[in-house]
């Protein structure tokens, strides 16, 4: 057994209008049933007609590739520089969306298929229908990925098999089920794909032969490759989540009201702004009742029966200690966000001299 | 032109102090000088006796794989629930510092190579002075990666070839420059070789033929592949650097002093936090001076010639007034930090009757 990894020499340039499906089976007649197409998805795009006319250089050049990043964008995930790491409208993490200026005129910009699992399925029904071979088809991409230098080949479309390999509920020979074991093998086949592709120029199509025994129809598509950002450890760059934390503890909201919390975590917040807050503020735990409040108070105001800590600023209280200790409030109020304790800023008792009150 | 890819077939398990390269050898007496082995690094973890014992079930098994984890981990990156990604010591970024209980007893657990660069060295080393075979190596593991469902192998050790193929400074038919081509083929040689792996139960090693036309000593090893975090623009996890952005806020420090400003990036703070400070709060900016400072005084205290912004807090004062117009400040100097710029909390004149500060 074994695997071969063939290039589809001979395509040359492709054009919007280009019948991708004749070009393939033109250059490559030795297709077989069974075989992976691995398409570069710049042809795809541009037998779509997926480009964009741009100026050849200065400012507008600029302006207008930034309004098509705009157009391709979904939301922005990380910037740095120039450098745009986006999701596109397909969900797919990307350096500049995917748009491409290498392989095309200096006057355009290449887009990424709009459809790329469509693409994908397009061309294998007319391989299959029009041309008597039953193939599997990739359309890939190179991008970049967090951790690890150097680019890889992935899949954006794929049809006529599954997108992930799934071993779970598999043992392996020692008794041990196996756990997390979905390999995205359309993602290895793309990186296949691009080790002949990338030593000979221009080559956009490879073919994988040996891989399957048969292609399969009822996949999900390459889009099952796509984490949704609320399930991903990564969603945001780490300056946007940073920055979005301190963004948040500018307009920190008022908690819903008593709320359990951890003596131990509260500590851990008074801790954490100890050597920030004003010398001889003193904020201290009453840990009876936990679940209760917390009241930041200067000395003479009456604890309350909702009290958890206690806070008073230095004495003597004159008015810009107040402010001061304002400010101090603040922060300890941040710092019980990030236990993750909510907290409220309360109006003190009517009666009191001053004061203020937090309560969880 | 054509790659294959192919299994080695019958290596069988693989224990402390095997010879791995008389294992491989033997397997595949048809090796050739110029394949490039892929090795699961699982064997060349087991022969190097990169084992611990763990008890097998229980809470003690979790004690120690917990104590285990902590060992192999250089910095936590991420955590959600029991997941745990980190980064190793080598510099990878990987779930459960790549630490498995597959495919080996339950009482034991395999690390990663100590230094897999290394190990990759010493196989081809062996191969080459004791079988006569001039391969490159590369020791290959299974990683998750942000963004997409599902699993890849990528190289954790190389030795025999680039980690990187490097397309920079080359020209595509159309005279652009080719910009951001730096290939991790030995990534992409991995994931290949996971394919005929993944196909076949209990195959470690897979050769990829074709792919070199003559091996080279020199590379820098698949460590040219980490990227340093500081680098990263995903160094850690988005509620990590959340949390972080938070704790940030709760110990803003002083600024430097007067620091040049724009003031639409001053105002767009002010509008920032406009909702949630006390209503009648005024912060005003002063737009004649930009370099100058940040004030935030109560009604009566002089306007310092350092004044960016005069703050106000709603009129007549009250103590309690002040509690809470000294968290407003602290607010607007958070929202000032999210706009990048530097204040602090200065003491106020002594004659004024009461008053913060914030210089820029």
């Amino acid at each position: 057994m074994k695997l071969e990894i063939l290039p589809v020499l001979g395509i040359g340039h492709v054009s919007e209008g280009d019948d991708l499906a004749a070009l393939i089976a033109t250059a490559a007649p030795w297709l077989r049933d069974g075989d992976v197409l691995v398409v570069t998805s710049k042809i795809v795009s541009k037998a779509e007609g997926r480009l964009v006319d741009v100026p050849a250089d200065g400012p507008e050049r600029q302006a207008a590739r930034d309004e098509v990043l705009a157009a391709e964008t979904a939301r922005v995930v990380a910037s740095r520089g120039t450098t745009r790491i986006v999701q596109t409208h397909h969900g797919f993490v990307m350096a500049t969306a995917g748009i491409d200026a290498s392989n095309v005129d200096k006057t355009r910009l290449v887009l990424l298929p709009k459809d790329p699992d469509a693409s994908a399925r397009a061309l294998r029904t007319a391989l299959r229908e029009r041309f008597d071979r039953d193939v599997a088809v990739i359309v890939s991409d190179t991008m970049g990925r967090p951790w690890r230098n150097g680019l890889t080949d992935v899949a954006l479309g794929v049809a006529g098999m599954d997108a992930i390999r799934d071993h779970r509920g598999e043992f392996d020979p020692y008794g041990n089920e196996l756990q997390v074991t979905q390999m995205a093998v359309v993602d290895e086949l793309a990186a296949a794909g691009e080790l002949i592709k990338g030593k000979i120029d221009q080559v956009p199509v490879a073919v994988v032969r040996g891989y399957l025994t048969a292609t399969s129809d009822g996949g999900a598509g390459a889009s099952a490759l796509v984490r949704d950002a609320a399930q991903d450890l990564f969603s945001l760059g780490t300056a946007e989540a940073r920055a979005a934390g301190l963004a948040a503890a500018a307009t920190l909201p008022d908690g819903p009201g008593p709320t359990p919390a951890d003596p131990a975590a509260i500590q851990r917040a008074i801790d954490a702004v100890a050597d920030v807050v004003a010398p001889g503020t003193v904020f201290t735990l009453v840990a009876d009742d936990v679940r209760a409040g917390l009241v930041a108070a200067v000395p003479g105001w009456p604890q309350e029966a909702t009290a958890l800590v206690l806070g008073s600023p230095p004495t003597p209280v004159d008015p810009s200690d107040l402010v001061r200790f304002g400010a101090d409030l603040h922060r300890l109020r941040i710092a019980l966000a990030v236990e993750g304790i909510p907290s409220v800023l309360l109006p003190p008792p009517s009666a009191s001299t001053a004061s203020a009150a937090l309560a969880l």
